[in-house]
């Protein structure tokens, strides 16, 4: 599975804290910290309570680019903002993300063409969240449709069928898992599928295992990305464990061991600045 | 999820000791054990170094009802052996197992009728564990046809796609979880599923992980009961974390120790003796 780090948002304080002292080495270590842990690219967003977003994302894509050429997912809901991390990363951009709203789609998948981006849509509109699967399916159809036109390369799409919290929305969370499988239907070469991990258990105790629960069942349907937080060891654990009866990674005895080294080793900066 | 607790068998160490020198009162804990652990059932089975496995499984089945009226797998590969737990039981009892033989139908489908048991059929034949989820389908079909033929009330039958330890048979875990979806659609009512939870991490080095991440998969692919270690902490809350998921559990914020309340105040004797 394709794993996005989820901990550099503005969200979290230490990193809301970090953007406002421009204080480099925080983000840095956050980075390096994901992908020891296992991480294949990083979500990168500068929260809801930046008030220079443009300037704010440059500085935090820079900053992570001084020690890290892997892929970042440059996370706002404001095309102008993407457009900025996506200058300042250069290449291994991912737009996250589009919706399926013709404009919004109208901006931004040009954009990933032009950018060589890959790109996340939510399979929701302004007209809100979907209530139940087909809807879902209806919305993908549509973002399908548009990316196709646009020529953009659809095995570079994931469709995240939006996962809602469980303890709001729980009689959809089957039909969201059904999503996952739904959506492969849509084309030839199919869409990839993503889900933010993390909403599943927004506002519940216990989190960690709702999510990797969630997660284990979300792989099973097929789902091939995830953004989430690398560092929860049982998460992780669960997700190794997952992958490998599902045979997408080899047993051994020591099958978590293994791939937890290789997420240690892995090279960090594939060129030098 | 119908969960039927394993731990009463002759192949652990305890249970074995306890059998030869007929101490009822280590299999009465054991037996509430694994109910305030939140088990509907409870699997018996003597072993295979018992001596006089007809004589054992009735002695199991009268210690163990003198404490609880719950339901009794009654697991043994000789028909003689389920007959007198069967017989001891008196009801509420659930033959373990038959499999896809003419033979081995033949003489528990009728047992199964008359005594009123729920069984449990295992989708392999003499001819050996099957290879892919074709054969098993193949093998289901037979049991269905053999059940129905035989005046077997269909939603009585608990179906078992036989799982395979993943590190032998990495291979086929996925085509096992398929199963579980395919067996559904074999006839009206569809045959209930079933699995040996443990089995998936025979021979593995960290069991439980193994275990409760397969059991999330196999839940979400509709997976009705299972044969486990009810007393495995994290299994119980994966489980529970995998039903509300699904919905088949209502969510509140304390829904763990909810259910596990449950478990524990359940009655365990429905009737006095």
């Amino acid at each position: 599975m394709f794993i996005i780090g989820e901990l550099i948002n503005g969200m979290y304080a230490n990193i809301s804290r970090a953007i406002k002292a421009k204080d480099k080495a925080i983000i840095q270590k956050i980075a390096l910290l994901q992908l020891d842990n296992g991480a294949d690219a990083l979500d990168v967003n500068c929260g809801p309570a930046s008030v220079d977003p443009v300037n704010d994302m440059r500085w935090l894509v820079e900053s992570i680019r001084e020690v890290t050429d892997v892929e970042l997912a440059i996370d706002s809901s404001k095309p102008k903002v993407i457009a900025s991390g996506i200058e300042a990363a250069k290449r291994g951009t991912i737009i996250n993300s589009v919706s399926a709203d013709i404009e919004k789609m109208d901006a931004l998948v040009p954009l990933a063409v032009k950018s060589g981006s890959k790109l996340i849509a939510l399979a929701m509109s302004a007209k809100g969240i979907p209530g139940n699967k087909e809807q879902r399916l209806e919305l993908a159809a549509l973002i399908v449709t548009e990316c196709d036109g646009k020529g953009f390369d659809l095995s570079r799409l994931y469709i995240d069928p939006v996962v809602l919290p469980v303890n709001v929305a729980q009689v959809q969370i089957k039909e969201i898992l059904d999503s996952i499988g739904d959506f492969k239907i849509l084309s030839a070469p199919p869409p990839k599928t993503i889900v933010g991990l993390s909403n599943i258990s927004q506002g519940s105790s216990g989190r960690s295992l709702i999510n990797r629960t969630f997660l284990a069942m979300a792989l099973s349907a097929g789902l091939d990305a995830a953004i989430l937080d690398p560092t929860d060891k049982e998460l992780m654990d669960s997700l190794i464990t997952a992958e490998t009866l599902l045979n997408r990674r080899i047993y051994c005895d020591s099958y978590l061991d293994t791939y937890k080294k290789k997420g240690k080793n892995a090279p960090k900066k594939f060129s030098q600045a």
